[in-house]
């Protein structure tokens, strides 16, 4: 949409495994750091930041496992201005260091309770230190947008006299605006070093803020994945690469197709839940529920999507509920098999808002369920619960014993698990057995907050031969809300096949 | 920070209960609908956009209720551009209505099949129409953001001629960048009426693009708690208010020091879920770990946060992991009442460390157990648990028994509930009860996905007077990670009591 004049070449330097790992509660393992360095080299990023070699000895050996895998991406710790920092990066093995010195007066007085003088000294002594070592140092200004300008730039001067390959301005606490850093970087734009901008979320606008500084000069963008890190988090990679490629036409070097798949590995391995509406990578990012939009968006994609879903390694996704209109019910039937006409179709999206309206989000077996009730299929459930027994405790393996009955005929069986929640479903699966081949594709819980009375959801995704189907099951008792869900996901895959 | 010169007074419509409960899977029921507009009334916000008449008769049943409330705000209804909509919003009693007309040949063509005039002549008759039955009319442009310019403006003059109160732009794919939305609203500045900027957060810069519209002459942003709705969600209320207040000095009409209760009340009754690295209303926005940084925040509580989490209604929070410090260990020993010298410290440190390397958030148990190992305080748990059965099924009430040793003395007791976990729960407290009187405050399951054998991690904060505590329990078997988890809790508090 926009030229390109703007920007120079962007890099990117990625301090998932820094600032993200920073996220309160959030540590990972030796292999768990390679993973996502490997991962994040593959993406195409220029620098890994590995993490801060003075943290801990286990740190030091991820980092050196991650420097010593032979990356594309150049490796980087990040040091205080101390030569016992730099030291303990250097026996890491990394390429770089990411060199924080506080700039701000805040900074240099409350924390480290020096003066400027000092900080400058040390900051040129360990840029120094560190060149003479082989390294590539980027001098970077904590609390940059904090402090005071002139002092700022002649950190920075006498820095890259010093022998520093790169400057970065630091947003610490997140409090520049766009118009802002983009009037900062133009001015850093005469220093004869590239200048790195690394800004934090704790107003929103980390994003724009890093775009900015990218269109007034900057070369080099610090991000992580799923904008994780401290408090409000860091600048997110993808929706500043998504942003330049999007939104000002430029070709970064990232591989796109590959956000996506990398969203969910970091939020895995670090734990950090990716909220549902997170621009590009969160759950919802490409999912339509109302009717209206639907319509829109079988006429053309492109009315709501500013990106096709498929770009960042996507896909689209239509959920029913109290805003579904004609189109996305029809849509989402037609995918169930199910046909009907015209009026049993106003009847059916009639009763799915009703659900919807409820509070309830319409799963494809309610979808089912509404639509044999119209178009007047009385089915007998295939498969019915008679009895469930399971029991469990600190010295009995969790054991459950059901009898259901699957298409008239009664079947008693037994089976255990690692819980009793596991039991139950072997013992279902295992009475199922003879009859079908069922699987449980996907147990999920959403999380329990409140007391142990608070109700408890159950989603399952069950398969039978190439068809999968999703089902609930609800209430304050975890195994009875399990059974539930998967006993309904069950009937409906065999009804499913019986309807061919 | 910055002067308030360029910005007019600044207007607020909120659209939680509008584009935010158009986020796919969600629904309120009436109830819920009018707490939430309560709430925002009492918050300050302007216009309360309540819903889409249109959508269900369940909608406009809550519409009406929100209407009738007698709110301070205006009460809106969102409205295409068809006389029979502006009925149904009659219905509902609200004072004004979101009148939205696509105005991107995009979507003109694709979606609506139509052209140009047509869609302006029906934009003025509808305008009209609500007029004449008294309504305060908003007329929004869709797609504003992907719009011939020229057409807009004409449109929006038609408007104002046809009587329309205020006009919307809105980027309703996110494709704004704050440079342009600052331009565009700028360029708008000379219409007879003032303009709302409504952005949707696609590419993460929702909050930017806002406040660069408001800084350009816009007098109202449409904005949800949470930053909820479709795909990538809307721009968030409290980023736009606190950057405002924060960063450019503008006194808003917002009580600041409600935005966190009512985030957390619209995550809860929607279902939808805030990122832990959230601005502002995120887990973590006012949370630290970093050792460093909580020695600076002991300084100067500004050196590591923007603003004083209080602004907003929260709290500081300080957790342990591999990246704490002394100052964090020291804090938080300090509230567990142990005192330790230099030496002990550090070594309690190195073990906090250790835990923190194997990915565990470290928890007040975990760091009790540590500081008593280190300290050499050998101590036999206060209570031991012996033996534990729970059964369960559909035709059985949740029975548990427990044999646990409380103080060298065994108490045997049984308990029920509405499930398993919950039998077990109680059947401890009563078997605890004539001993101590322990309270669980807070019971936490993390969701739960992959299959039923999954790990599952509880965490529970119990009490005890005035004393609270939080304690970790983990396995495959929900049930025993409870009891485990309660258990853990139960025995430090009464070894803290014991302590003094």
């Amino acid at each position: 949409m926009r030229g390109i004049a703007l920007f120079g070449k962007v890099h990117f330097l990625d301090t998932t495994l820094r600032d993200g790992e920073q996220t309160p509660g959030v540590s990972l393992s030796l292999e768990e750091k390679v993973e996502i360095a490997q991962r994040l080299d593959a993406l195409g990023v220029d620098v890994i930041e590995a993490g801060s070699a003075v943290t801990s000895e286990g740190e030091r050996r991820s980092m050196k496992a991650v420097a010593d895998e032979g990356l594309r991406a150049e490796v980087c710790s990040y040091v205080r201005a101390r030569t016992d920092d730099v030291d303990l990066a250097l026996e890491c093995d990394v390429g770089s260091i990411h060199l924080v010195v506080p700039v701000s007066d805040l900074h240099i007085r409350s924390k480290l309770r020096s003066d400027r003088d000092s900080v400058m000294a040390s900051a040129v002594e360990v840029t120094e230190y560190a060149k003479d070592h082989g390294l590539v140092v980027e001098l970077s200004g904590e609390d940059a947008s904090r402090a005071d300008e002139p002092f700022l730039r002649s950190l920075y001067r006498e820095g890259i006299d010093a022998g520093a390959d790169r400057l970065c301005y630091c947003d610490t606490v997140g409090v520049l605006v766009a118009e802002r850093a983009f009037e900062v970087f133009k001015s850093l734009s005469d220093l004869p070093a590239p200048v790195s901008v690394h800004c934090h979320d704790d107003f929103g606008m980390a994003t724009a803020n890093t775009v900015a500084a990218l269109r007034g000069g900057a070369s080099m963008a610090h991000v992580t994945v799923n904008g994780i890190g401290e408090r409000g988090g860091n600048t997110s990679l993808e929706e500043v690469v998504m942003t330049l490629e999007s939104l000002y036409g430029l070709k970064t070097e990232i591989k796109c197709l590959e956000l996506y798949s990398l969203s969910r590995l970091v939020s895995r391995l670090m734990g950090v839940p990716v909220a549902p509406n997170k621009a590009i990578v969160g759950e919802n990012a490409f999912t339509h529920e109302a009717g209206i939009h639907v319509h829109g968006l079988i006429a053309d994609t492109s009315t709501y999507e500013p990106i096709h879903p498929e770009t960042v390694g996507r896909k689209r996704r239509i959920v029913l509920g109290k805003h579904a209109g004609r189109s996305s019910v029809e849509l989402a039937l037609r995918e169930l098999g199910i046909e009907c006409d015209k009026g049993e179709l106003s009847e059916i999206l009639s009763r799915v808002k009703d659900l919807g309206d409820k509070g309830k989000r319409v799963t494809d077996a309610d979808l089912q369920t509404i639509a044999e009730i119209v178009l007047s299929i009385q089915k007998v459930p295939k498969v019915k619960l008679d009895e469930f027994t399971v029991v469990s405790g600190n010295r009995a393996t969790p054991t459950a014993s059901v009898r259901i009955t699957v298409n008239g005929t009664e079947m008693l069986e037994a089976g255990t698990g690692v819980g009793p929640v596991d039991a139950a479903i072997n013992a279902i699966r295992r009475a199922i057995s003879g009859v079908r081949d069922v699987r449980l594709e996907e147990y999920h819980v959403d999380a329990i907050t409140g007391g142990t009375s608070a109700l408890v959801e159950v989603w399952v995704t069950m398969a039978m031969g190439d068809r999968s189907i999703t089902a609930r099951g609800a209430g304050a008792d975890i195994i009875m809300a399990s059974v539930e869900a998967v006993l309904e996901g069950i009937n409906r895959l065999m009804q499913l096949e019986e309807d061919g």
